[in-house]
């Protein structure tokens, strides 16, 4: 998933801290082969799908165990060493990157269902779990969890990324789905941050500190998360527009109505087009959303009525339905593989993602804006967008090795989350902000809102040793 | 509200810190009549509902506005003052009163809607704006904010404790119904939390470490709330049951079937002939359970079907319905009116709640022990619940003058609580900790948890000056 070249001038500034070889022994003694200095190994762990080209941690750590994970973070308090936890590597925002060196902590082996309480809708899990691995453990309980990026990521990651994607609309982020956490603080002792109660005014919202604070306040053992019935009924329909403007003013009605939409995606033209020679469909070359319902047969018949409505008052075409299982799996496959579409595109580029979310009143202007300064920039792009959320990402598709396209694609972006700010939006609705948004986190919450995170995070981890570099200078 | 009598072995042991004169003299300067010192506007201000009993504050500000807040606060903070701030007094737990001295900050005048967005279904209020002038105000947007506690709280105060209430079982609670969040810091500096963006992983989520924290790290000046469309249908109905067991294993099924139940409350026979008695009504004497449905006309009667259905399984009996808004009104009127309805049935007497929330699996196990618990323990009481959540209150009527019926509620406080951990559920499912949870909240997170709130106290609030001595001891 590399793209062969380097984005040079995209290596941040760093200091590199030196694991010291006592340390190091003590890993090799603790952990014995699931102790790795490999290069292959560091530099696997070294990386994610973010454009940043940063050297490799010193070793990687394969934890089977909170108590695992509690010792390498013991161990690296001691010797003030950075430790960076990894799931499955998916980030997009250089969260993984050795930025100041030290140990990668990888959870994958921990991939255990620690609990399954189905009359109470929740579930408990280790972080490496990934989301397909967990919905395919829970299918025989009639549950599922729908939080659903794209990428079949651990739910660890998710929870400190506090991600979201194409469900979110209807069921909530990681931050409405996580219930209590058990993590490993910086210290190395273990806590544990609430209960399975479904509400809870119990002190101070730890789970939802931890949830999105990117590792860098403790790593996350132990996950619980509700879970939700299976829909009787899911429908999806794929409808087209004469424009993005069309599909878009549909959406944002779809919203304002109440629709308890399941999802609701953009994808522009082009993307279609890629998609469509991707994945061999024969979708109509126009923007289209893609829609899933989820209810009882007769919610579901109910919602995709108005929905209809309201998009042949816009121009929509007639819907195109999706009603076996197996047809609406293609078309939500197609949607998630946009990014392999649009990279396979233009063989050999990389792409850079965008992540702004405003509110639904102004994502016409925010998007309409956008596309028109994309289109003029003369860069390849693909365009999707969970829209019923006001969020949506352009990907702009660099070749790695020519600056003044990177260049281009910095100042697209710089624009456009300029622009969403001032609609009230945020720079990031489910990335994070990992190493490139410092500066839009600033810009967006000001000074007194990321003092306050700095002032937290040194309190939490004095020796700054939780991935440090991340969402802001210490 | 508050009772003749005082337990006096309930006041807790405090240092109380002295207002300087040249401090007292800054506010008047400022303030002007907007400062008090008058007893009674200070014993107004220096209690609650509950029952506590210590030195009022020693003067009380009307804040108008942000910078008034940010003076007071900035003045506590040089003088190393406490300051609690106050919006209705509605709390329970003893969140307002003034342990350690210090000042009030009434923000009750702060009560002006901030931006109403009807597209956006969002909101900004100051915290003094109360939950039933909000939905006055919004009326002809065709939206509606669904947090209902039963008191009129502010919502700054129904922020700052996490509050919920009925409708929580389908809109949630206060957790996740702040979008952000402007707040005066410990150090008289005014931040903002988030944005307008429905969703964000820009950064710690401050607006979730706000919302809960009981004054203890800031005061609330600005509250973005989500809004919801009015529902095109509601009705409610009420069921009698021939036992309380038979009411909640109603409901457990119907939320493990995933109906979207927008009230479903409990009230024991006891509560009803109360309730009755005070309100005039002939509700059956029997268990019964109160439900509301809310959504499309078809959508509701399915609702009601199912549950009708599932009732019936349980021996409950056919539902009466309440149509008309009128009816609606009275029937969720005498719910909320419970507590004084319990007050009354006894005269001269006080009502100690309680407010455990378990997993809804083990719903069953904890409330029928504890009835039959206080049962057997001859001390009146009543019992009503969100049941839905898994959420339940018990209030013990005491003669406030009688130290033995204090120890007998204590006692069986102590067991439920007990019970509810047992059954991985918590001590406060939505009044918070206050003064009264100190110890049940140390054993429900245990101390590694409590710690970590600490650090963040210290590090945010250095001169312990935001409502000390609740939550935790420092």
């Amino acid at each position: 998933m590399n793209a062969p070249g380097q984005l040079s001038h995209f290596v941040p500034k760093v200091t590199q801290c030196v694991v010291p070889t006592v340390m190091l022994d003590a890993l090799k003694a603790h952990f014995g082969e699931r102790c790795s200095t490999a290069l292959v190994v560091r530099e696997q762990h070294g990386r994610d799908e973010s454009a940043y080209t940063v050297p490799p941690p010193a070793a990687v750590v394969f934890a089977e165990s909170t108590a695992d994970v509690a010792f390498a973070v013991k161990l690296a308090s001691e010797h003030s060493v950075p430790v960076i936890p990894f799931g499955v590597g998916s980030s997009l925002e250089g969260h993984l990157l050795a930025v100041m060196g030290g140990i990668s902590i990888d959870v994958s082996r921990m991939n255990q269902l620690v609990s399954i309480n189905p009359e109470d809708l929740t579930v408990t899990v280790q972080p490496g779990v990934t989301r397909k691995q967990l919905n395919e453990e829970i299918k025989s309980t009639g549950l599922f969890f729908p939080i659903d990026p794209g990428a079949d990521a651990s739910i660890g990651g998710m929870s400190a990324t506090r991600a979201s994607g194409t469900n979110a609309v209807r069921y909530g982020t990681m931050r409405e789905n996580v219930l209590a956490l058990e993590v490993v603080t910086a210290s190395g002792e273990v806590i544990r941050t609430g209960t399975r109660a479904k509400k809870s005014s119990a002190g101070y919202d730890l789970t939802r500190l931890m949830v999105g604070s990117e590792g860098t306040l403790g790593i996350m053992t132990e996950i619980t998360l509700k879970l939700y019935p299976l829909p009787e009924a899911i429908s999806a329909a794929v409808c087209s527009f004469p424009s993005i403007e069309a599909a878009v003013r549909t959406t944002i009605q779809i919203i304002q109505m109440g629709v308890p939409i399941a999802r609701v995606e953009l994808i522009d033209v082009n993307t279609v087009r890629m998609v469509n020679a991707y994945a061999k469909l024969s979708l109509r070359e126009e923007p289209l959303l893609l829609m899933e319902f989820h209810g009882s047969p007769a919610g579901v018949k109910e919602q995709a009525q108005t929905v209809q409505e309201i998009a042949s008052e816009f121009g929509g075409n007639a819907f195109e339905w999706a009603t076996t299982p197996e047809e609406r799996t293609r078309l939500w496959t197609a949607r998630h593989n946009a990014y392999f579409a649009a990279i396979q595109s233009r063989p050999g580029c990389r792409a850079i993602s965008t992540d702004t979310c405003v509110p639904i009143s102004r994502l016409a202007d925010c998007l309409l804006d956008s596309v028109s300064e994309a289109d003029a920039s003369g860069l390849p792009y693909f365009l999707v967008g969970h829209v019923g959320d006001g969020n949506f990402h352009f990907g702009y598709l660099l070749d790695p090795n020519n600056a003044q396209e990177h260049e281009l694609a910095e100042q697209l972006n710089q624009s456009l989350v300029a622009r969403a700010l001032r609609l009230e939006g945020t720079c990031t609705g489910e990335h994070g902000v990992g190493l490139h948004k410092m500066d839009f986190l600033l810009t967006e919450t000001g000074s007194g809102a990321v003092d306050m995170m700095r002032t937290i995070k040194r309190a939490l981890d004095p020796k700054n040793i939780m991935n440090p570099g991340k969402i802001f200078r210490v």
